[in-house]
């Protein structure tokens, strides 16, 4: 049995106490955040406090707060020598305070507040100063997911960087693509199933190898019409710069 | 029952011969291609020509082949006043020569040779010179799937420059993450799950409403750590960029 104090009121902290209560080996005996406010509609209010003196013992502390607020709050915990872990993808370990013992406990995943999340799939990235400590991570994110990972800082960071490019960026193409549909009164729905179907075949090929379209064909013609096509400056800019980009890629030129 | 003769051999052609195999209300009456080979495996050798002037009579002509054949091959057609239609995404339906009644016939998908297609979710736009030809081809596509659009040849070059946006830009996003994950050995797979969980939001919510990241947060904190990151330049300016589009687009400012 793992015991858990967790810190934070937000998205993650929700999503993770809601799929530690179905866990037997795992028990949140405690939450804290600024309001004193249970994070769960079936949270008994004395187990949540306001007030960091009020932390009870346990295992492991989990910091589900804000970025910034991570050093602050770490500082402020009244013990030492306890495992105290952050959720966060881009705050380096060493961000946590050194009077306890730190660690990363991080699920690679977008939450959002209305959404339920299943936490089987998402990867939880593991990073601790001990095997002893690491093991205890491990343990804990193995009774939520199947997939678990040994990731340092630095390569949190770069995770971090490629998230932006796979996850931000692309659904800034997605935003694009929605735009000129609706600029041109064309469901954008009909682009749904290729957007799974590309989202999709990345687990079966490598991104290189999926790459297709008027860029790495280096088809002129379609690429000069559909630059005459759209009419937003912005949009012209990212079709040119991005077709470059690809046709650079492959060893081919404009 | 809609006859069928089906030009061309190459990946639409043989998915679409091995859809129709399936149904009932279709025959596919002969198939024509330059070398004059079975384009199935259990397809009859007499049901293959690569011969025009052979060509049987039928209900409905499907050219699947390359966009630049199309004119020249509906010009060398043998017959004229029949329904001969193409697949294409790009190519106007008056490419087809008007000796003949013209229409579209395009599945809105990427589709390769080794891939098996499961026709259903797959959207069909339909484009017809009359409303009898638009019955017959939406009856047509109807056996093969749910979706079914009446899309015109300008609102199909619309779609087409929006599929490059969400199908070969968002594949070249994921061919930059994989590249920065391979730079520092960190193991691409652990984004697959945030791949997928990327593209199935954009079918329950808005683009618009489903961005995310430090560009949006306008967190310059982040967006100069990952610029310092990434060490290749091409990278670099494709992050600023989009980085930069994305402020824009929702009124910040870098
Ligand atoms: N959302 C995601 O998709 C996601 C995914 C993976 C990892 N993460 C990481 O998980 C952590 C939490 O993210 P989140 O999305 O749950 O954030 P969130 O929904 O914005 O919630 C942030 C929480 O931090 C608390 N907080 C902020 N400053 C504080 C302070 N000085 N003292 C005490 N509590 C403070 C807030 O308390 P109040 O309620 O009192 O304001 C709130 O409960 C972050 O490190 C984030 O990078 C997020
Ligand atoms: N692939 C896709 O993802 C996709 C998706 C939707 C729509 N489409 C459209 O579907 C059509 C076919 O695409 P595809 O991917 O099946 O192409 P493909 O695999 O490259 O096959 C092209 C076929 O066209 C034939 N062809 C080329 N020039 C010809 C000519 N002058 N006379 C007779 N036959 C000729 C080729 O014959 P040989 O075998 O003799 O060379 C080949 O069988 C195109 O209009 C394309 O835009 C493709």
């Amino acid at each position: 049995m793992i015991t858990v104090v967790l810190l934070g009121a937000g998205n993650v902290a929700q999503h993770l106490y809601t799929a530690f209560r179905n866990q037997e080996l795992t028990k949140v005996v405690q939450c804290y955040n600024r309001k004193g406010i249970p994070i769960h509609k079936n949270q008994k209010k004395d187990t949540v406090t306001s007030d960091l003196s009020n932390l009870k013992e346990a295992d492991l502390y989990i910091l589900a707060i804000s970025d910034d607020a991570i050093e602050e709050v770490s500082r402020a915990l009244p013990f030492q020598n306890r495992l105290v872990v952050h959720t966060s993808g881009s705050v380096p370990m060493d961000a946590i305070n050194d009077k306890n013992f730190r660690g990363v406990f991080y699920p690679l995943q977008t939450f959002s507040a209305t959404k339920e999340v299943n936490f089987t799939n998402i990867p939880f990235c593991i990073e601790a100063e001990s095997e002893k400590d690491e093991t205890i991570l491990k343990s804990l994110a193995s009774q939520l997911s199947k997939k678990i990972y040994d990731i340092n800082s630095d390569q949190r960071n770069v995770l971090h960087v490629a998230a932006v490019f796979v996850n931000n960026f692309t659904n800034h193409m997605f935003s694009l693509g929605n735009d000129i549909c609706k600029e041109n009164e064309v469901p954008f729905e009909i682009l749904h199933p290729l957007i799974q179907e590309t989202a999709k075949k990345i687990i079966e090929i490598e991104p290189d190898n999926a790459q297709t379209g008027p860029a790495i064909r280096n088809d002129i013609k379609t690429i000069d019409r559909h630059i005459d096509i759209l009419k937003n400056e912005s949009q012209k800019n990212i079709y040119k710069i991005l077709t470059k980009a690809i046709q650079s890629k492959y060893g081919k030129e404009l």
